[in-house]
């Protein structure tokens, strides 16, 4: 393992941890919230000298970087992040417990938004700023960021290449431009973009500028920490409006925008992935509408709150409208299944992504035909291109791996002796980074009854949700076979 | 499409359900049961008039066969041999409605166990032994017993080995012996040996005759109808004992007793499959006996209750021995994934099957390592044995498979307003042939409250998990690819 390297990595997350961490501390000192400012102001600090002490580590780093490396790295990272972001709520005195504001801190990161605090309201706005500050950076990706940022040539390219692989959610990456660096600066941007956007709407909505950022920032990152203990009950309906477009729109693709902006319409009008998203956005809207119109006073209403719930779990936001758990079955089965396809791949949203599930189904079919007729050799293609066997396999085992977790972490909290459909809807959403469930964890629960050790299961499922499993694997297995070294391509 | 071949094939099912009618329509005579003894009769005389009809029909069949036609006839025939094997619940009145009678038949061919009726000991004698025959016709399959029977050289080979195929359980279609029909032979000898062992050994713990047959019957076929409304709560430890034993004996795959005949027991001792099926077993009783220690008076009758329920469900049979949806919820999780994955292949069970499970993991492992070496070409092994890529996608598309339909079902039977985990353990239960899920639908009720909608959708699951789902996919989806025909190789 080169650890300089990763070390001098770690380095630059903590360098930029203690930025991220500054309008907290400016909010936490002019709200005159003490020990709260303190709290920041310590952590900063600590992150700081962290970043300095990785550096001094750090020196004469060899080059060569392996692609097992890269997974770790990024799985160690977030990791590294999501400990030191824990630390103000656990200074502050607002979350006593520090694993109850690691599990709060890493649902911010990962943009799961799932939560142990019953009064949400009770937080000082510098913590609840940090929360949903913690989405807007999760959602894109810190790493990502960084590639943005740091100058990346040459020898460079492949440790870049590794990371962002392994940090990208989709089945496959591909680079917009030929500079990794250029493709990272534009997704960043696109991102800004449609945050400011999201942000001018809902002022326009007469809606106090603090709550209009945090909504912004829980809705970009696609994240849905909420800021009131009823998430968005008591919000107007144009606000909930707004906030059910923008998801929708941080659900797709963002080479998608991209395109656009190139004037290739037909390209994306042509995308299968997004052809999908949208069918499966539009018919569980209907079905649930139909599902849900008698208990509401309109079927106005009943679609409202159906677009916001579709549009809050397909995106695995996780912000609520209404009391989804009270709604019938069929339409709560509707939500779950949601919540495993989630939206597209190369988007701010968890989930399996709906390339991976177009993936999975073409693989199918091209399998039965295969069984009919066992000499053809078929190949699946996507957007008329063919897919690589390589990435089919990928697909493949990332479903097996998926499947494992899910029962693997269900069966461990079980332990905690709730009903069968909260603990599975809790791993879930959870996994998913989606962030309510039903039952024990709907949408006016919260996770805060599960016992330590369940809280650690879920912990580990949101990081190896949001790094889409192998990452975190690769972090947790040093069993596998890895005595031969490849130099590994760069894509 | 071959119709004349399949109509051939339609007048054996036929013939031969109607001579498996006959000990009923006995036991309806000699009890005296009149209209039941008429409603066997009747069935039994349309059984062979329609055998009649197919045989007409089929004069001149072509002799050739293609893998898409063996898929269909097979999925086909279990349907034809389930509405007629409905019909005498139907006639007699026993089960007045003609959906639920098809239910309960469905579920005893398939193994499954599940019933619609709230009473069972309200039956006739006839009825009662009609249910549980019919587990052990479906436990091995009809159409491998017919192969046993049935004169199949030359050119009906490709025929009969295509069938096979499509009925047998498992990743992967063995010939013990070259010839087809001497290896189901040798199948059919062992699973009937294996029963009156089976019968034998219950009639030694003081049980009437005709409960020890039906209780036998059941347990080959890792059926699970029980004769009593509490299915085996009631009767001895000695006797809830011998049934764990042969519970778990009939899921171990009939190979392995082959192998045990010829003295290979290093090659049986050695099996990865049943290696993985004993430690399955063994962790389960020891993690649910110290689960559920608290709830019984005594450890032993723990681990007594703790075999027994873990033997039912690993083999999908379905019995029970007590309530267990009252165990805590950690027991309820291992129970489910014990549905899921199932016992050995080649055996007379359900669910997943552990090869599967074997190779799924296997696949998973390589795939990870696959993508730290990328150029490293890497085989899946078992048993030493390199696993052909073709039957690696195809365990592959089985899992998509499996995926779709559980939640397709979930879906669909959402619609009847039940609890998430009624809903989804009903489905659990009969797609992997299990018989008793939780909650709505845990060991002590029954599947009467579904719509016949839902009823239908559960049928479809049943056939499906028994055939493994391709039979069933195919002769509900005309829309796949099948222009080029292409002879198929008979193995």
């Amino acid at each position: 393992m080169n650890y300089k390297m990763m070390f001098r990595f770690y380095a630059l997350v903590c360098l930029l941890e203690g930025v991220f961490l500054i309008p907290s501390l400016c909010i936490g000192i002019a709200d005159g919230t003490q020990r709260t400012a303190l709290g920041f102001a310590v952590t900063m600090m600590l992150s700081w000298g962290l970043a300095l002490l990785f550096k001094l580590l750090s020196r004469n780093a060899p080059k060569d970087f392996f692609a097992r490396e890269g997974f770790i790295c990024v799985a160690s990272a977030w990791i590294l992040l999501s400990l030191i972001g824990a630390l103000p709520f656990f200074f502050s005195g607002e979350i006593p417990n520090y694993i109850d504001a690691l599990f709060e801190t890493v649902s911010g990161f990962t943009t799961t938004g799932a939560s142990i605090l019953g009064n949400v309201e009770a937080l000082s706005r510098a913590c609840l700023y940090w929360r949903s500050f913690s989405h807007w950076i999760g959602g894109m990706g810190v790493l990502v960021f960084l590639l943005a940022l740091v100058p990346a040539g040459g020898k460079n390219e492949g440790f870049t290449m590794h990371l962002f692989r392994a940090e990208s959610p989709g089945p496959e990456v591909g680079k917009l431009v030929p500079k990794l660096r250029q493709t990272a600066a534009m997704l960043y941007i696109t991102y800004l973009v449609l945050t400011v956007l999201n942000f001018i709407f809902l002022m326009l909505g007469d809606i106090p500028v603090f709550e209009a950022v945090c909504t912004t920032l829980g809705t970009a990152g696609t994240g849905g920490f909420g800021i009131k203990n009823d998430s968005m009950a008591s919000y107007s309906p144009y606000i909930q409006n707004v906030t059910t477009v923008f998801m929708l729109l941080f659900g797709v693709n963002f080479s998608c925008y991209y395109l656009l902006i190139l004037r290739q319409f037909r390209a994306v009008f042509r995308d299968e992935e997004l052809r999908m998203y949208l069918c499966i956005v539009v018919a569980s809207v209907l079905l649930i509408t139909w599902n849900i119109s008698s208990m509401y006073s309109s079927v106005g209403e009943a679609l409202r709150h159906a677009a916001f719930q579709v549009a809050s779990i397909i995106s695995t936001s996780g912000f609520s409208s209404t009391d989804f758990d009270l709604w019938p079955s069929f339409s709560k089965g509707i939500l779950m299944l949601l919540m495993v396809t989630g939206a597209c791949a190369g988007s701010t949203c968890g989930g399996m992504k709906c390339a991976r599930v177009l993936l999975l189904l073409k693989g199918l079919r091209r399998n039965i035909s295969n069984l009919l007729h066992p000499q053809r050799v078929q190949s699946v293609r996507v957007n008329d291109r063919v897919i690589d066997e390589k990435v089919m396999a990928n697909t493949n085992a990332y479903l097996s791996a998926y499947v494992v977790i899910l029962i693997g972490s269900f069966l461990l909290i079980s332990l905690d002796e709730f009903s069968i459909a909260t603990n599975f809807t809790a791993v879930l959403t959870c996994f998913n980074n989606v962030g309510p469930g039903f039952e024990g964890v709907g949408p006016m629960m919260n996770f805060g009854a599960f016992s330590y050790f369940s809280k650690l299961i879920l912990i580990f499922d949101m990081l190896a949700g949001r790094l889409e499993i192998f990452p975190m694997l690769l972090l947790f297995s040093g069993s596998l076979p890895h005595k031969r070294r490849c130099v590994a391509r760069t894509a």
